[in-house]
């Protein structure tokens, strides 16, 4: 490409400021759908960009702690608008770069979530009781989570705003908890989140919060973000995306005792249990075929796994699984490193051993791979149990016929952690002694275990985990999704002890003035004042 | 010493057996106060007893899923009847090898407050409300904490009793949470610790839980330690302890994913306001004597570094302070190495700048260092903060005069993470501008702030929180003391999505059985059922 082709490079929120960054290097991101570059350019931000937002990082953290916490709602709110308001361009810019549906999944559910994410952000923080306001009367002793400072969050490639570093679920909520912002693009997407920022940016000034509550980069060498998620200014760090990249930038953060919270790969067990199968299996098929599927699979509580036991019954299952996906068009992939990832998981998983019923190659020319099932019996899985669950981020799933429950139970026990599992049984409890004999394995290996659906929808709910023991994410104590606990993750733990009165946090003191606050009192929940 | 001296080698306990260690060394433990090694030699455990250990915990793990949680209960109560009635035996084990006061230290304090801790642990899983039941009734999705598998506790020195590995807090809050513990004795008081591995045994015993719920040894090579605590069987690891060997476990657990939460040095700021000081200097003086020298200083919230602004009042105060400590005898530390480190500290600090006014040096012929104040002034402090941070673990304190508010608000702001941050300010409210020019620089870096009172009483309250951003901790969102918000470290978020009733936990069906469970039920708490 010459250079006559290339845009202008883009500029970097830094400080309250949209300026040029101190970049030597640029990218550009692509157009999977079309396989084009794109002709704007992003900078590759040096450490003095850093430098320069965390400063302004750390001092707009200390100014958010006397900011009420309406006026850190009202911000979320007004942006919310802004991102509605411009729902036409944000999700035009979104399809070109990651090649996702314009309808129904980003006009008419990524976005509505999106700004629906916000909104239960804001409502959250107006009550003040995510933050657990816990008193002890007779000690005077009170203690409440709050802001734990500025947080850095990376975002995944495969969520353009429900999961965008400067729009997703990890900055509304860690702006709800009162902290600001450092938010690194994901490369494969960089306009549609620079549009993001220039819209949180408007709502940051329309509302009259710290200028640097919000500050956008693109792009960082890798040393540079180990340096980054480490240094003494950050507060924590939320990061979704590859578990290379995650378990690095996971090193970095320890070492300096900063928290990270990382949702990584997870290939999502689903058990069919033989009585499901026999009773319904028609719908079974159409369930798993559909959340498989769904966005060409790059989904992280995809259903990469499903399990079965031998019988003529689960062949049929099989044959009906396959015979859908060879007769599906496949979906175009976000980028062309997802097709290679992809591509490689499915040779992996291939030369091990697993036969590939359906699929199992790249579309040439186009950034796709074809809808693959592989299938392996219980026994080869158990050789190998590590090389098996690679995941395969797409439009891929491996099916293991265990010969008996009792096998499925091992393949089970040798699963590493993953965010969500799911076991399908009999409605006339014919599966009841077969879910009794493999639940507790599943359950111990996932944060999320389903009875009777796919994985693939996370609504956001108070009651959600959207999580997972290690190498799902790198703590079994936190959700992604869910408000408002997904908010404690960036907070910190403060206790007052024998502190004056007027010297509290708002929702610390005697008087619970906004009477919406649920706060335990002497190990009562109550929304009464003292 | 020769081998007739020597007493028999101590068994350990693993998979529900006292059995001889798999060891080819062993070690001693010392009388302090007199200077002397005891006789009794404790196995060093090979790393075969770990494996054993580690089998027997994952099967403990599995079987306590469906143990009652009046059951925990039960042992847990069992347990501090078991100490109760072994006290004296107890308190007299503690004191010879801690040199701890038999009275009012070890009998009338710490021995209740364990009992205490462990019943109100009891009375934390009986209720279920710290599990956190969360319900969204339309979509039924439904969340709680459970347990996160088995658990490694490493107790301290400096409470025999309420840290020790297997009747502490953490002890407590890991089998209240449902966990099995493996405990590592801390080595300078085996004797109590196998003694409290009995009595934890037959309450194991006399109320039916698996018998793998407890396992002790009492040494470990440091390269085993780190095996441990990143092996796949192990769900979460408490260390109370030095700095030094807790981010050497910090690392290896955190490369494995495994939780594990610190309790390590902390030299927990006092801010001594100028009106305050002339308000009721002499209950200052009596407040902080009492406060650094109890247990001979070597408490984790204990007092290290005072700070004042110059003045001639100041200078009264320190003056007092400095008559105290010379006049007081200085108690016995806990052993020969906290001795070494606290002469190494305090060389550490003065060879550094800060003036010796009192004390500085060991005691000859016994395991007592002099009772040691020491001073300097803050623009030598803000020229190496690092250095003045040192902690000296025992019965000494560095007081940090200020030239200004400005310069006191400046040495806040150049502290690490801490456990505890104090505040004393005067009564008539002519401090208030001082109070809100410094405070939120110091809550910023601790995990407590205090109002007038000193820090080294940590009562376990639900409102508690003894923690702190690191490196006081490793995570600034949990406490160490508390229950039941302590129970929430050695908890896995779990989420029911679509569940049937029968296959929930107790705590999320829609009958709130116990009706003393309180439940987040679309976000209202509520003791009612659905």
């Amino acid at each position: 490409m010459s250079t006559a082709q290339m845009g202008q490079q883009q500029k970097i929120l830094v400080a309250g400021q949209w300026r040029d960054s101190d970049a030597s290097e640029s990218f550009q991101s692509a157009n999977p759908a079309r396989n084009e570059t794109l002709p704007e350019r992003y900078p590759i931000s040096s450490w003095s960009d850093c430098e320069a937002m965390l400063d302004a990082a750390s001092e707009a953290a200390e100014q958010l702690r006397s900011v009420p916490a309406n006026q850190i709602a009202d911000f979320l709110e007004a942006y919310a608008k802004q991102i509605e308001a411009n729902a036409e361009q944000l999700v035009s810019i979104a399809n070109l770069e990651t090649a996702l549906p314009i309808k129904p999944r980003l006009a008419d559910v990524e976005l509505p979530r999106t700004t629906g994410q916000l909104r239960q952000a804001a409502a959250a923080t107006r009550s003040g009781t995510w933050s657990m306001p816990t008193i002890d009367t007779k000690a005077n002793i009170r203690s409440c989570y709050e802001a734990i400072g500025p947080v850095c969050v990376f975002g995944p490639n495969n969520f353009p705003f429900a999961f965008n570093s400067i729009a997703g679920g990890d900055f509304a909520a860690a702006i709800a908890a009162g902290n600001p912002v450092i938010a690194k693009a994901n490369t494969s997407h960089p306009g549609v989140t620079k549009l993001l920022g220039e819209l949180a940016f408007a709502a940051v000034k329309e509302t009259g919060l710290p200028s640097a509550t919000v500050q956008l980069i693109y792009r960082l060498s890798h040393k540079d973000g180990e340096r980054l998620v480490s240094d003494h200014r950050v507060g924590a760090i939320g990061y979704t995306g590859s578990r290379r990249a995650g378990l690095t930038l996971k090193a970095a953060a320890d070492a300096a005792g900063k928290p990270i919270y990382l949702e990584l790969s997870s290939v999502n067990p689903v058990v069919l249990l033989p009585g499901a199968v026999r009773e319904r299996r028609e719908e079974l098929v159409a369930e798993f075929v559909s959340s498989v599927l769904m966005g060409t699979g790059q989904l992280c509580t995809n259903p990469g796994m499903v399990m079965m036991v031998a019988s003529a019954e689960t062949n049929t299952y099989i044959e009906a699984v396959a015979a859908k996906f060879a007769g599906g068009a496949p979906g175009t992939l976000l980028s062309s490193s997802v097709k290679k990832s992809l591509t490689a998981a499915i040779q992996t998983l291939s030369g091990a051993g697993a036969k590939v019923l359906v699929g199992g190659t790249a579309v040439e020319g186009k950034c796709s791979v074809a809808n693959t099932l592989l299938q392996i019996n219980g026994a080869k899985f158990l050789s190998n149990p590590e090389i098996f669950q690679t995941e395969a981020f797409g439009n891929a799933s491996l099916i293991v016929v265990a010969d008996s429950i009792e096998q499925l139970a091992e393949v089970l026990r040798s699963l590493e952690g993953n965010l969500t599992g799911c076991i399908y049984s009999a409605k006339d409890g014919s599966d009841d002694a077969s879910y009794d004999a493999i639940a507790g394995h599943l359950i111990q290996r996932v944060c999320r275990i389903l009875n009777d659906k796919m994985p693939t929808g996370v609504a956001v709910s108070p009651a959600m985990n959207h999580g997972g023991p290690y190498p799902a994410t790198g703590h079994p104590g936190f959700t992604a999704v869910g408000i408002p606990a997904s908010m404690i993750r960036f907070g910190k733990l403060t206790c007052y002890d024998g502190v004056r009165q007027h010297r509290l946090p708002a929702v610390l003191r005697d008087s619970n003035v906004s009477s919406v606050t649920w706060r335990c009192i002497d190990l009562k929940w109550t929304v009464d004042s003292i």
